[in-house]
């Protein structure tokens, strides 16, 4: 079995804390990665607040295999993330030719002044990480991908991080929905299976929609057979317990 | 000046993680503690894996004024919340009469299997938070508040909370449209006026829609006047650089 690939996603924003921006990286990201068999273990959102940003990269990249970061690498003021990820590494960080040229593509050079510059700011030793749209590019320095966090800028960066990535097995997924059963009726045979089946993820997941809960169970494993053992087992006792 | 209240949020669940679901709970407590004047500072989303959820619990609780978990308190196997919040505060966990009686409003005695009086186990020392949905309740030890993960029913936990809640002096917020300058133009000014503003947040918030960038600049604070002045500024400089 493949030693399986791990990552986690550090969101750095007031405005996501504060509520004003409901995020969308998270869920997109953890799309993307499940797609290339990438495991997201851990999700941290932190305030734009440099030693608060240093402590958690700190923690996330000693942990896991990649670190995927969002937001603060714009021209403003409180764009400080460059400079965190920088202090994190204990790295010099400087204006970028690679990056500059980018940012020239876009802007005029009489237009290139002290804040866009700003953006060509990139820890030593980093790659670029190229942005389709609006051409200020992210970086990847060790196992770190620096992003920002304008949802269609940040999507067109995994893309072009994403072939560089070293993928995992892909995980494989049955959803199976309990057919009006409650949790509490089907939760024994459950957790049975799922006891048997010590290589799978196995849940169960209500939902509530026009006053009424849904439950699906989804089973989750890169096995393909003990998966199938597993959901066949998990339909062979919901049909058992509707009777 | 009021010293502020902080809280953090803990999402357990494996099926954010995967990206299976998209988080809505985050956004909408986020709204919900700014509206109390209780500052959300960090956010973490950790898998079902208990030692997993006792380490970022026991990191959030020490560090902030509340912490709000979501997910786990179900009937199923996977649901391991309450007995890894047990083991966080070194206290014992046992089915508490308070949540038996309250399942017992939903369930029929003969249907309140193993399983589903697994949701009445509740650490020692723990009120009970109320849920309107389907009664099962949450609770709330020390400055823990452990909540459903199903939005619907989180929310009516945020509302049985809330009043027990310590408020804050409310974040006052003005947001300035910068009527189509780009970031790269107002950045300087920007940072100027929030160097000399240090008791507010100002942020510069660009989306992008319909290939377009659209900047905002916002600023929180809870002093009315400073708010007010560095405002009036940011709308000075914005009007100068259109000139």
């Amino acid at each position: 079995m493949t030693a399986s690939v791990t990552a986690s996603i550090l969101v750095i924003g007031d405005e996501i804390l504060s509520g004003r921006t409901k995020d969308k990286n998270i869920g997109y990201i953890a799309d993307y990665l499940g797609a290339l068999g990438v495991d997201l273990r851990e999700v941290r959102i932190v305030p734009d607040v440099e030693d608060e940003i240093v402590d958690a990269l700190n923690a996330l990249r000693r942990r896991y295999d990649y670190v995927f970061t969002t937001g603060g690498i714009g021209p403003t003021h409180d764009d400080i993330t460059a400079d965190a990820v920088a202090k994190a590494f204990g790295v010099e960080i400087g204006e970028d030719p690679r990056a500059i040229a980018l940012l020239l593509e876009r802007h005029r050079p009489e237009d290139l002044n002290e804040a866009r510059r700003r953006m060509a700011r990139i820890p030593a030793g980093a790659e670029l990480v190229l942005n389709k749209v609006s051409k200020a590019p992210g970086f990847w320095i060790g196992n770190v991908i620096v992003m920002a966090g304008v949802p269609a800028v940040m999507q067109t960066m995994m893309d072009d991080v994403a072939p560089k990535l070293r993928a995992g097995v892909k995980m494989l997924v049955e959803t199976i929905d309990s057919g009006g059963l409650p949790e509490g009726t089907y939760a024994a045979a459950l957790g049975e299976i799922a006891a048997a089946s010590p290589d799978l993820s196995i849940g169960s997941y209500p939902s509530f929609e026009n006053g009424k809960f849904r439950n699906q169970i989804v089973l989750r494993g890169r096995d393909a057979e003990a998966l199938a053992k597993a959901a066949d087992a998990v339909r062979a006792a919901l049909e058992g317990l509707r009777g």
